[in-house]
């Protein structure tokens, strides 16, 4: 938890409990967005969309001018419900908008729990309207609470970012903890800046952020109907961002790291998790090339469940490099863990102690770098370890 | 194990024990083949191949007259070894053609076991000597127990196919319960038929056999640096077989019908498996499109962990298809559980019984069907359920 969790400037929420899934506990947020601000959305790939997720692409490209309402359910995914499901979502949306006397296309909808069950509308309403009656400018906390569901704890980025005399406030939440994966990973994401830019810049400041964070991340490489990135600036005009500006740079880039930090609390509590693993992929011929072979190694059970174990086998390693279609060349990779030399020229490497990589494999934080030996690209997939717990949590609830 | 195993006539086999990872349990098999026969073998497409894949593919390419020699050693698979692995393999190979009189290039070795440990030598040429020594043609049941590593009992499947007055007998017999993936499984796998026949039709026949046998298996998506399979014909000139004949087409079905069955035998006895379950993807495009959704379906870790929870959710099955890049059209798709409805035009099936799906969930042989409504191929994947016995497993053994 950051230690200062710096408000946005107009954008309030609340939240509450709709009484269904998880019993009181507060489940459905509301966040309201002041008329000048701008919002950007990134959604699932998966090509199974929950009803939300379509409604919200389709709103935000119709939005009209005066608040825009944010409405986020946990516990009920209201995904493949078919038709019923979309009726579901227009219902509470056309109530809310008439409630706030606001546009309806102004109301984006987010939804996460499970999959295939209708959504109860009625309570659901019952409690958007109670957190809308509470709307105020400090429950970050509780609505990064809100919305979490088999997440064990809230995940909350607070930023300030300092430019001459101008000072810009980055603040964000997030959910996610199983079907996670890149293209991106099965979470809810809600991040909000204090500052004027254009829709375009906006778009690409998000775009950007999410390559080497959520686009970055996988437990088990399964992706959610209803993974959705908000990147909010609410338009305050004495803070005007331009592109290519020194204040464009310096927000990017704490942006970007919003997003990364995020992303990694999002494996830091990944269903039955004792560890997280950075897999750095060097010297590839192309970004892509570095891409896949990070996330074949990430996603191999076999890797995944030594590092459970603290088993420094990196024969695993080495063999699920060897299995990906892009590698050229065994003979010239590197593997260390932990900047300990595991493998060299395809084999192992003859400073390798096993002594030293146990010890090593028993820390929290792994980080495997693999150089291929072919190029100059790079990239970083982090993963978690695959436990008995994770089986116990995805074989017990349908989630 | 089948009620009678056919032996192959001059095929010739025995085990011995090295005395070392497995103790006093045989872990070094010979196998004697006779001069007339012609050998098919299939090979890892991982890039890291181990010595011994390197050394048997290249010895087949040069057969020579006289008889062959198989060799195969558990508990080692001599794999990431660099130079010295190779230096190993050569080495024995040439001591035991030196024993047995035989050309060097006749000696075909394969391994199986941990990955980048050196291999002791000395100790596997003890044991193929002791073996080689005591060659039958009836220890089929100790030969496929000799081979096996994590497995938990042998596999073995033996046919007599008659034709008019002839008959044939195809028995073989396999490895292989982790790291296994199709291009194909790990595994060592060993078929025998009698019958004489052409190294083109032989090579042929063999490929057929692997399409929808080892090829369209996965326990965990991982394939190893040892994976091979052998098909031989012993060149029994009574028995030719030509190709487009009757015999040929029963024999070759026999075949398919072999390795299928010792794939599934395979599956049976995976790592940590309670359950059986096929993956049939059927109305598709293209058999390409068929097996990518069948894999994708089959390596979820989530349709995985609710299988072995025997949850019957519909919603992570379908969230699997939806992800697949080559989906065209997630309305289309209609979902089965052992012939009861689950999902039809992308959502829950009006006809869905929680109470019937249940039930079908705790039988141990499951099949998921998944119509994409969209052409006429299809594609069969199996796999086992994920439990926490596989993570048990494969976090405790350096395998």
């Amino acid at each position: 938890m950051p230690k200062k969790i710096h408000n946005i400037k107009g954008v309030r929420l609340s939240s509450a409990s709709s009484n269904t899934r998880y019993g009181k506990r507060d489940d459905s947020l509301a966040i309201a967005i002041p008329s000048e601000s701008k919002l950007s959305g990134k959604f699932t790939t998966n090509k199974l969309k929950a009803a939300p997720v379509i409604i919200a692409a389709q709103n935000l490209q119709k939005l009209s001018s005066g608040n825009k309402i944010l409405l986020v359910n946990a516990g009920n995914a209201n995904a493949a419900n078919g038709p019923s499901g979309l009726r579901d979502v227009k219902k509470y949306c056309r109530e809310i908008a008439s409630y706030l006397r606001v546009k309806e296309e102004n109301i984006i909808p987010f939804s996460t729990g499970v999959i295939g069950e209708k959504l109860p509308v009625d309570e659901y309403l019952v409690a958007f309207k109670k957190a809308l009656d509470n709307l105020n400018d400090k429950s970050w906390k509780k609505a990064a609470t809100a919305i979490l569901t088999t997440d064990t704890k809230p995940k909350i980025v607070s930023k300030l970012v300092n430019v001459g005399k101008n000072s810009y406030k980055v603040t964000g939440f997030a959910k996610g903890s199983g079907m996670i994966k890149p293209d991106f990973a099965t979470l809810l994401s809600f991040v909000f800046i204090d500052g004027k830019l254009s829709q375009s810049l906006l778009d690409k400041i998000h775009s950007k952020a999410l390559k080497n964070s959520f686009e970055a991340i996988t437990v088990d490489g399964d992706t959610s109907p209803n993974d959705s990135s908000m990147l909010v600036a609410n338009g305050n005009k004495e803070k005007p961002i331009k592109a290519g500006s020194r204040e464009e740079k310096k927000l990017s880039q704490a942006i970007t790291e919003t997003f990364a930090e995020l992303a990694e609390l999002l494996i830091d509590d990944a269903e039955g998790a004792t560890k997280k693993i950075k897999v750095k992929v060097t010297k590839a011929k192309s970004v892509k090339q570095a891409r896949s072979i990070a996330f074949t190694v990430a996603e191999s059970p076999l890797v995944k469940t030594a590092m459970f174990g603290s088993d420094a086998n990196w024969g695993r390693i080495l063999s699920a490099v060897g299995r990906d279609e892009s590698l050229q060349d065994i003979d010239k990779v590197i593997i260390k863990l932990n900047g300990h030399p595991l493998v060299k020229k395809g084999h192992k490497d003859s400073r390798y102690s096993e002594k030293s990589a146990s010890r090593e494999m028993k820390k929290k934080e792994i980080s495997i770098e693999i150089s291929l030996g072919v190029g100059v690209k790079e990239f970083q997939a982090v993963t978690s370890d695959l436990s008995e717990d994770y089986v116990l949590i995805n074989s017990d609830y349908r989630s």
